[in-house]
């Protein structure tokens, strides 16, 4: 892409109103605007980010055997009445009348709705386990929505829903998406250290928060420094093992970890002294068993082996994408910006063309551009008439990977160079390098 | 994909609430399910198609120098009483409040919005053309949403939004749009045709329905038959070629076409006998110039090359594409169900293995479905333990283009059939054929 023909709109200022760090980069580097109280567009570069966050969600999602689908936004409060959350939820849930006065809602989730699709077409115990995810916007009225999209109104969500026999297989359902979700955020370059949680107001008796350690995290959190070193779960995990996942599981939650609501002092105590570790994190995931709280009321069953019917055993698994991306910048940012994880950049090369309007340099950048491209390189092409300065400091701000500098200076000794934006290591290479050592992706 | 471990519910019963072909068959297929009064979830089926088609547009879209971003879909009223739409707009907007009591609304279009974004960002001439556009849900408040997502109250809708310093370069942007439509349409193979439209509540003095002609369309369309043989212009169209274009899309309106609305029984009796085509036709697309509708209201203003503010002219551009889906079945089906054109298909080849089970045809399906996954196929693979009626019938109604099926009979003489979905043409191939028959195409 050529940055003289995107809309990368590009604050100098830092915006006074935004409290946190990734609230700032995100409105300073032109990833997100405010367009009212908690709702925000998604400009072309955040859009970017969140479509590869969402991305990776899917493959994990994919690979654990959820299957996707995509619920509408708006509700029917009916629907609600036959779990008996409707009176429940309260002032966060966003209600809405039609033009035929009917009572509608904004799904802030979509327990009752899958349970309404599953009871329409599922009769028997032989079409289970099922796992039905969708990715959709939600709404969840806040009162003080804050944080920029860490805290937003509407915001999106992949929720996934299970559907098993009985308790048994449910749980083996459960340690699956506990796999796929430890895998979906390594994969985005986050620590992710699974915490039991209080069940609120989606219920159940198990659950668990997948936390990330960030200093400028919500919440404090407490665990052993151990579970920083554990290995992710591999690609070609088995997910119809059941013993193999549950010993995952065991591994996974054979340490104190706990956030600030369910901490126990007693239990950190056992913690050894090296390895106790409390700091602020950020939640980015949240998984509930809830048996049989949504089939009972609302009559989801299925005949068993037994000739029997059984109400089937339910849970739900939840990531905000949108926060996630907030959550990955406050994990990953310095002074100068962000600095994106290889896996969710929303470009893989920053092309920085030092003199735009030079024969040679544009000749050069142009050159690499298609090459680049051409090897399957999502590459952000600065070819616009401004000083070098102001490049560097785009390229810093929204964090892509790696940037190639060319300018005439360099390139009268054939010269161009690298800067790796993590580490800020810098090298110089012959112009006709840069494909070879980038290697073909395409 | 293993059927077993699918989530494809078939209906044996033909609904009786759907009354045109489509909502039957999407019904059917498993493709949709209704949620409530014009709200439908899409089921995994339905949704793998509907990302075809978003895929399709974006590519298109993305082609003809339109930028990705995403707006939220509730909006503030504020910025509908800056246009004066708020009031205008009547009842099919959904209107809402949220917990503050502020007046909100579920988006059905967003001029106002993306009109709020280029004028918080854009200054200068030097920065246009610039069309931007999304892919979100929309409601409009139907009276009487019929006709299942053809005529929806929540839809999916791509909105682009082009801005341009004057009326000359504006006309630009609206002729890329054109010709990018005419790409999209073609290539979810459907022939449609851009006809003269009334700009409605959208406004503005230049505007093309784009048609596609279906005996079951909802409204009757009136133009020259040399329209079905003109050729969809080439992928390499150079968008920023201003007269190439516009010829183009002079060639593309050179003919009489109209929808009832702007038939004009004088012009069209001018179209030679043997060329007059009457016929039903379904609307997949509008496009609208309208000039400072909106910028003027709004501010929306940049500098330009004389130094002075210019109100910026604007266009919007629609398609909708859980609309598509359905036109496309209304376009193509017969009596055993839908007929997918290849680009839209939501898997390549459905693989029937007629006697699951059985070591043999289960060891010869399950080898070729891994080799046609491995070879870029997506493949539903029938295993289910069914009579082979039920899963020809299944496989004819969810129109997969192209269907293998391998049974213990045909095996003996290490055979497997292929069928043709669209033209019900059979051959017989030596199992070891059918990779290199298909093609790679990983």
């Amino acid at each position: 892409m050529r940055l003289s023909r995107y809309f990368l709109p590009i604050l100098r200022e830092t915006p006074k109103e935004a409290e946190i760090v990734s609230h700032r980069l995100m409105l300073r580097a032109g990833l997100i605007r405010q367009e009212a109280a908690g709702l925000y567009a998604w400009l072309p570069l955040g859009l970017r980010v969140l479509n590869k966050v969402n991305a990776i969600i899917r493959e994990e999602q994919n690979r654990s055997g959820a299957i996707e689908l995509l619920m509408p936004t708006i509700q029917s409060a009916d629907l609600w009445r036959e779990s008996g959350r409707y009176d429940a939820y309260g002032k966060e849930m966003l209600r809405i009348q039609d033009r035929h006065e009917r009572e509608m809602l904004f799904g802030p989730t979509n327990e009752e709705m899958i349970t309404e699709i599953f009871r329409a077409y599922v009769r028997s115990y032989k079409d289970l386990p099922l796992n039905l995810y969708h990715i959709q916007w939600k709404f969840r009225d806040e009162v003080r929505p804050r944080f920029g999209v860490m805290r937003s109104r509407e915001f999106l969500m992949k929720d996934a829903y299970s559907f098993d026999l009985d308790k048994e297989s449910a749980r083996h359902s459960y340690n699956k998406m506990f796999v796929a979700y430890l895998r979906t955020f390594a994969r985005m370059g986050l620590k992710a250290i699974p915490m039991r949680a209080d069940t609120g107001p989606i219920g159940g008796d198990l659950s668990h928060e997948f936390i990330i350690l960030a200093s400028t995290g919500e919440s404090e959190v407490f665990c052993h420094a151990d579970y920083l070193d554990f290995p992710t779960p591999p690609e070609n995990t088995d997910f119809d093992n059941v013993t193999g996942l549950q010993s995952t599981v065991d591994k996974w939650t054979s340490l104190y970890a706990a956030t600030s609501e369910m901490h126990d002092e007693a239990g950190f105590a056992a913690v050894p002294a090296e390895k106790k570790m409390s700091a602020r994190g950020i939640e980015v995931g949240h998984i509930f068993y809830f048996g049989t709280k949504y089939s009972a009321p609302m009559g989801a069953k299925v005949m068993g082996p037994d000739g029997q019917e059984h109400e089937v055993h339910g849970g739900s698994y939840g990531i905000g994408p949108s926060r996630l991306v907030a959550a990955i910048i406050e994990a990953s940012h310095d002074e100068n910006g962000i600095i994106w994880p290889e896996a969710v950049a929303p470009f893989d090369v920053a092309l920085l063309n030092l003199k735009a309007g030079d024969a040679a340099t544009d000749e050069a950048c142009d050159k690499l551009y298609r090459e680049l491209t051409a090897a399957g390189y999502d590459v952000l092409y600065d070819d616009r008439d401004e000083r070098p300065g102001a490049k560097f400091a785009t390229a810093d701000l929204i964090g892509i990977p790696l940037q190639v500098v060319i300018g005439p200076k360099g390139l009268a000794d054939g010269k161009v160079e690298l800067k790796h934006r993590a580490s800020g290591e810098r090298e110089l290479l012959p112009l006709d390098n840069v494909l070879a050592y980038l290697g073909n992706r395409s």
